[in-house]
């Protein structure tokens, strides 16, 4: 009894979500702005992505950051930093960001004036992939250290996202990284996903996933 | 509106599991039987801390494993390989396992016979920090790629254990993790928590992990 309750409790959430993305969706078009929603474990790089994604795109991109946590203020601080507008959600103890609290963070954001928002998700694999948050663009990070296995333990993540940007190739060879297998398993989930090898730490690849962006970010604003 | 449902409901679903909790334990003193609750982030070395313990006090203690996975049985396969009775919950997309789960799986096992019980819980630092499973100790695993201010962002999670294990110490020295300021953090939080470095790939520090869950079995038992 106790299963089937929180079941049903999830479906009707997940409905009204729904709605409510599609609703987030249609106002960022209007105003040209595309929103990449970006998920990962914790520490697997998310923040260090948003700030090289920042730096590279300085210029030329008018970007905003939407910065889910559950209580501190260390990411937005750092985002900040760098000049761009930036606001921070507390969800207090829930696990993942939904579309009522994108709208909500949408009000606070001049969208007019912006080309690009990067929502940086909770950290974690498991919830964040059921909830369209009205992001144009899924895009996860996994990391060298997590191993090659967390496509099989994590199955929904892997497949529904866009891209899955492979983070911290400056540990590799590492015996629990083959990532040839790796990318197997991910394209057996998910065949379209994207697949793109980086390090935020020494930049190697920031620039392919950079370019994907802007190319993505193109074509769905193609008149 | 939407967000007091939900909180509502989870206070509701919280109280409840902690009933079960209170009789999981009890069953499980009245048998003997010593349960920790692992925790960590996806690829933080959960598996290969329970392989590691199994290793560690083969013919001293009897072990079980509660293998907590959204849907493959890798783990469970890997530690049932070692001989070990294994249970694995497959959760469906739930982020965390909870009391009447494993009131469901102890049913499955020969309590009579075992000293020690092992919950791998699924990989996540937040929802399951909220769970008390009926566990005799809540451990949580950190992993040095992953970022000393993960304590920033996850407070709850390292609030409530009794141990964090900092594994993967192999990949020290590391820009990112500095095992003096983490611990400080930490400790900030959680002043009696047990820190515990240690590397499963090559085995430095995993004797005092075990010695640890030794003694606190023993104490916990005395007549």
């Amino acid at each position: 009894m106790r299963e089937i309750e929180v079941v049903d409790i999830k479906k009707a959430i997940l409905s009204e979500n729904d709605d409510v993305a599609v609703e987030i969706r249609e106002q960022l078009n209007n105003q040209g702005v595309f929103m990449i929603n970006l998920m990962a474990s914790p520490g697997a790089g998310k923040t260090s992505l948003v700030l090289k994604t920042i730096e590279a795109l300085k210029g030329e991109y008018s970007l905003g950051v939407i910065e889910g946590d559950i209580d501190s203020l260390v990411d937005a601080e750092k985002v900040s930093a760098l000049g761009v507008p930036t606001v921070q959600l507390h969800t207090g103890g829930a696990c993942h960001l939904d579309a009522p609290m994108i709208e909500a963070s949408l009000t606070k954001f001049d969208l007019a004036g912006l080309d690009c928002l990067i929502i940086e998700n909770i950290g974690n694999l498991v919830c964040p992939a059921e909830f369209d948050t009205g992001s144009h663009l899924k895009v996860m990070i996994s990391s060298v250290p997590e191993g090659d296995d967390k496509v099989l333990k994590y199955p929904l993540m892997f497949s529904v996202c866009d891209a899955l940007i492979v983070n911290k190739i400056d540990y590799l060879p590492d015996p629990g990284f083959d990532l040839e297998i790796f990318s197997q398993r991910v394209r057996n989930l998910n065949p379209h996903i994207e697949i793109l090898p980086l390090s935020c730490r020494n930049g190697q690849g920031v620039d392919d996933w950079v370019n994907w962006l802007k190319q993505r970010r193109q074509t769905a604003f193609l008149p």
